[in-house]
C-alpha cells in the first residue's frame, strides 16, 4: 500500500512536533507538507522548529519547507495543532476548500456538527461530518479530538456509562506541565508549586465530557445526562494527567463490576486493529499506589488509561484513579488515531 | 510572668524539631525537657538530631540533654510527636503519671474521651479531658490534634457548618513530601511523579472531620451528620497541602455568602489573643489562580488556612481550593495553639 | 533623618521587585518614583506589575504611577535593573541629566570609568566617577554592580587575593533559575535536566572578576593579574548560586590560613555600618556538606557568602564550595549596598 | 548458540535490577540465578524486589527464586552489585570458588591485581586477572568497572590521552540522584537543593581515573602521569551525570583536534561488535548548549558519552561538557559490555 501524504497544521509547536515524530514510521501515512506561522515560514523545518522532544527530529522532516497556513498544495488530510487564537478559522478555510482537518484545537469541538471523537468512545459521532457537508457546503471537513484532561477521563468512564448509566461525575486533576505547550510556564510559576488554576478547562472538561458520552440521535449529538464537575490542577511533572474521580451510577454495581467492566472494554479501533491503538484501551493496576506518571504513563505507548485504586466513595459510590498521556492520547496520539479511524471507515476515500 | 517549662516526647524528628523552632522565643513556654527513642538518649541535641529546618538550631536547645520517653523527671506539660508504632503506649504512660500530653500523633484521635481538638473549630470538645480523669483514672490527660491533611478541610468547613449545615464534603488533597516526615519520601519515588495514596490517610481524614465538626453534647461527642470523601495525593512540593474541595450544604447559599461566612469567621483563639492564634484564621484570596503554596503556605506564620477560587460545583453545590501549612497548623503549630488553649482556660493549672 | 527619595528603573521587573521590597523599611530611602517599559507606563504599580515575590507588595509602593524611563521628575538617586536592549542608553541619558545611576545592568560594567562596585572588596573604585564627571562632562554619574554568578567567586576571592595573592581561579557555577528573571526559563526546559550554558555569563564571570580586584592607580583600574576560567549551568534550584571553585595562591598557604582569612574579613561596609550590610560578610561552615542553597541562601539575609569544605586541590591548590543569593547579594541588594556607600562615603550630597 | 547462563548478586538493589531488565534480551547471556540478602532469600524475585525501573519487570525473572549470596549453586558468571559493606568479602569467596565475578562495587577497583575496566579504554588491563589466579590461587577472578563518574570522565579523556597525553584534570560534576541508589536520598535533602558532597566520590574519581588511563607493564598497572581534581555534587537530576571539564594537554591541539580525536575515536568494543557497545561511544554535540541529561542522556541507550561545548580555557588549555548515563555506562551496563568483552577475548571459556 502507498502511504497517504499528510500535512500538519502548527507544525513547530510541541503538539506539531509529537505528529512529527509519531507519524516518523507510520504505516498508512507520511508527512509531507508542514506549515506554521508566518514567521517561520520560508525556512526548513529544522531551521524553523526548536525541536523540544527527547527523539531527535526524524530526517524525513528535517529538510521539508515550513509553508504559510494556506489550502492550496497541502495534502487532502491535515493533522491541526494551531493556537486557538487562529485555528477556528484556518480549519474553516482549510475544510472549505477540501481538506480534512483532524484537528486537536478546542474551537470547533463544541459545534453542533463536527464530531467531538474518542474511536473507543464514540466512533459512530463520525457521522456528524455528513452534516457539515450539507448544511456548510464544505468539500472538506473537520474532525476533533477532546481536551488532554478530558481523554483519560472519558476514557475510563465509557465502559461504565455503558454497562452501568452514569448520574454524577467529579474530577479533580492534577496536570503536567507539557499541557501547557512550550514555553508555556516559566520554572518560576510551577517549582516548589501547584497552581489551583488553568484558564478554561475546567470547562471544557465538563462539556466535553457530556458531548464525546453523547446519544448520536437523527444526525444530532444529545449531551450525556449526567452532571460533571472538574477541579483543574497543574503540578511539577513533565507528561501525564493524574485524575482522582468520584462517580454514581444508575445501576448497582460493586468494585469488582467496575474491574471488570474496564478489562473487558475494547472497542472500534481494537476490532480494526488501527496503527496507534492500544491493545487494552484500559489498564487496571492492582497496587494500593498505582497509577503514577512516572512508571505508567508510557503503558501501551502512551495510548492507554491507566485506573487503579478503584473504592467505594462516602459521598459519591465509587471513587479511583486515572492517568493518561497528555501530549500522546491527550493531543497528538487522539487525533492520529482519530484519522486511522476515518481511514479504516472510508472518510478518505 | 514566669515561662511554663515544657518537654517534647520525639524531640529529634521533623516535628519534634519544629516544636523546638516554634517554642524558642514563645512568650508562655520554654523548652526544658527533650526525649527521644533509646537511641539518642544520652546525647546532647545538637548531637542527637540531624537538624533539617531552614532557622538554625536555637541555641537554648543545643545543649540539652536528650532523655529517654519516661515520665518521671519531665515537666508537666508534654508536647509529643513520637512515631505512632509507639506514641499509644508512651502517651497513655505519661498521661498516668500526670503529665498533660499534647499530641499529634494519631493513636488517640479517635478514642471516645480523648479532645481532637482545633481551638477555632470545637474549643468546647476540651471538656473530654475530664471524662479522662474519671474513667481512666489518669492524674494527666492526652490531648491531640488532627492529621495535617484534616486540618485545612476542617477549617475551610467549620464557618459552613455553622452558618449553612454541611451534607456532603468531597476532598481531593495535592500533598507537601513534609508530611512524610524525614527521611520520609525517597526522592526516587517524587521526582517527576504523582502518588495517588498516601497509606491510612484518607481513612483519617474522612473520620476525624466528623469528629471535629461533630457535637458535644452530655460529655460525648456526636459525630457530625455528613458525608466525608477524600482522595489523597501526594506531590512535588515541600510545604503546604493544597486541597480542591466540593461541598452540598444544608441551606440555601451564594459564592458571596460562603465568602462572607470566611472573612467574619473567628473564634476562641482570636478572643484570647492566644499568641500562636493566626489574626484571621481564614483568608479569602480573590485572584482566580490562588491560593498557591509557594506565595501563600507562610500566610500569618503558618497558621492561616487560604481559600479561594470558590464557585457554583455542577455535582455537588460549591467548590474552592483550601491551603493549610502542614508542618505548622497541621502539625507543631497545631499543638501548640491547643496548649495555649488549655493554659487560656486554665486545665494547665 | 528624613529620607532620601529614590526611584527605580525597571520596576516592574524581577529585580525591580526586589528594590521595592527591600527598599519597604529601608532606614535611609524610600521608594517615590518607578519606572518601567512604555506598556506599563500609566498604570499603577499594582496594575502594571505582576509581582512575583513571596513576601507581599508593599502598600507604600501599590498606588505609585508608572512612569516612562525619562529624566525629569525622577529623584537624583536612580536603581536601575533595565533590560540590557536598552538599559545603555537609557542609564547614560539619566546619568548624563544629573541622576546618580545605581545598576544592576551589565552594559557600562566594564566601561573603563564606571565603577563596578562591590563594598566589600573594591570600594575605591568609586573615585572612578570623578573621571565620568571629567570626561563624560555628566552632571550625574553610573555606578554597576557585578554579575549574580560574579559575586559570590569575588567575595570569597578577595580576601585570598589580599592576604595570599591569587595566580589561577576556576570555577564551575550551578546557577539558580531566578537569574534569568521572570518569565525566563520554560519549566520544559530545565525540569529533570541541567543546562551547561548561559548566555554571555562565562564571559562576564571572567572579565569582571578582574575588573573587581584590581588596583587603582591614577584614576584607572588594572585587571588583575591572574587567570580566571568560568564554567556556567543552570540547575533546578531557585535561589542562590552553588559554585565548585579552585585557586593557586602566590605565597603559601594552608587549608588553616584561609579559613582564618576568611573569618577575618571584614570591610567598609561593616565599618561603617551600612543598614545592608551582613555583620559577617563570609560564613565558613564546617560541614562537610554544607553550603547548600536550600539551608544557606538566607545567611544574613542573603547578603553573605557561604563557603565550605576548603580542601587541597590536585591540580590547583585549593577547593572550596561558595554559595551566594542571586537576587539578593547578586543583584538588588548590591545595588542597595553600593547606594549605601556612596551616601556614607558623601556621593549624594 | 546456546545462551551463556548468569548469575546476579545483590539483584534486589537499583542496580541488580538494572541487569534483569538490559539482560531481559540479551543475546549471549541469560539471568538463571539470583541472590540477595538474607532478608530477601527464599521468596521470588516478583516478592522480594521492589521494582522500581520504569519499564516492567521481565517476566523470566519474576518467579526465579532470590538465593543466599553463596557460591555453590551459582552459574560461572556473576554480575555483582552489592553493597560495599559487604561485597569485598563475597566477591572474594566466589572467586575463591571459581567464579567469573563481574562487579560493579567500590571495594577492589584499586587493588594492583584487579582490572579496573572499560573496554572502549584499557582492554588490555583485563590481562591482570592472571595476576590474581597466580597470586591468589583463585581458580575464578574479579573484574571490576569505575564509578559512575569517573566512566563518562575516562571515556572523554581516553582519546585525548591517546593523541595529545594529558597533564591536568579538572573536573565539577553534577550528579543525578539515581546515582545514590534506592531508598538513597530523601527529597527534603535536594529539592530545591544543591549538595556539594558526596561521600568517597571525589577521591575514587581522582584514583580511578589515574588507574584506568595508566599504562599496562609487566603484569602491573602504572598510575597515569596526571593530576586530576574532582568536585562532586548532586542535583535534582533523575538520571545522568553532567561534568564541567578543565584539562591541559602534553602536546599543541586546537579545539578542531580535540572534536576530531573524539570523533574518531572507536575501539575494540566496537571493533568485536559486542552487543552492548555503542555504535559511537563518544558523540560530539555541536549546539551551545548541550549535552543535557533530559535531551542527551539516552543516546546509543545510555552508553555513550556525549561531549559539547569544547572551548579554550583560560586555566587550563581546554574546557568542555560531558554527559554519561550514570546507572546504564556508569553501573550496570558497564559491567554487561565487560562481560561482553570477557566472553569476546575467551576470558569466560
Amino acid at each position: 500500500m502507498r502511504k497517504i501524504e499528510v500535512g500538519i497544521l502548527g507544525a513547530t509547536g510541541m503538539v506539531g512536533q509529537r505528529f512529527v515524530s509519531l507519524l516518523e514510521h507510520h504505516p498508512w501515512f507520511e508527512v509531507a507538507w508542514l506549515a506554521a506561522s508566518e514567521r517561520s515560514a520560508g525556512r526548513t523545518y529544522a531551521e524553523a522548529c526548536n525541536w523540544r522532544l527527547r527523539e531527535p527530529l526524524p530526517k524525513t522532516a528535517r529538510e521539508l519547507p515550513v509553508e504559510e497556513c494556506k489550502p492550496g498544495k497541502a495534502p487532502q488530510l491535515v493533522f491541526a495543532s494551531l493556537d486557538s487564537k487562529v485555528a477556528g478559522e484556518v480549519e474553516k478555510e482549510f475544510a472549505h476548500a477540501g481538506h480534512v482537518v483532524v484537528s486537536n484545537s478546542s474551537n470547533h469541538r463544541m459545534d453542533p456538527d463536527v464530531p467531538l471523537l474518542i474511536p473507543e468512545v464514540n466512533p459512530e459521532h463520525l457521522a456528524l461530518v455528513r452534516v457539515q457537508k450539507h448544511e456548510r457546503k464544505w468539500k472538506g471537513m473537520i474532525v476533533t479530538n477532546p481536551n488532554c484532561t478530558t481523554v483519560g477521563l472519558v476514557m475510563s468512564l465509557a465502559p461504565l456509562e455503558k454497562t452501568f448509566g452514569l448520574e454524577k461525575v467529579m474530577m479533580t486533576s492534577m496536570q503536567a506541565v507539557s499541557g501547557a505547550g512550550y514555553p508555556g510556564l516559566p520554572v518560576l510559576d510551577i517549582i516548589g508549586n501547584v497552581i489551583p488554576f488553568i484558564g478554561g478547562e475546567e470547562e471544557k472538561v465538563e462539556r466535553e465530557t457530556r458531548k464525546l458520552l453523547g446519544k448520536f440521535v437523527d444526525g444530532h449529538v444529545l449531551m450525556g445526562d449526567f452532571a460533571v464537575s472538574a477541579h483543574c490542577n497543574r503540578v511539577l511533572v513533565e507528561d501525564g494527567h493524574t485524575e482522582s474521580i468520584s462517580v454514581s451510577l444508575r445501576t448497582k454495581a460493586t468494585v469488582e463490576d467496575l474491574i471488570e467492566a474496564w478489562r473487558k472494554f475494547h472497542a472500534r479501533p481494537q476490532e480494526l486493529h488501527l496503527p496507534s491503538a492500544p491493545k487494552h484501551p484500559i489498564i487496571v493496576r492492582e497496587e494500593r499506589d498505582r497509577p503514577q506518571p512516572k512508571f505508567d504513563v508510557w503503558t501501551e505507548n502512551g495510548m492507554a488509561t491507566v485506573v487503579g485504586r478503584v473504592r467505594p466513595c462516602p459521598v459519591l459510590q465509587f471513587k479511583y484513579t486515572a492517568l493518561s498521556h497528555n501530549t500522546i492520547r491527550g493531543a497528538a496520539g487522539a487525533a492520529l488515531l482519530n484519522a486511522e479511524l476515518m481511514k479504516a471507515e472510508g472518510y478518505l476515500d
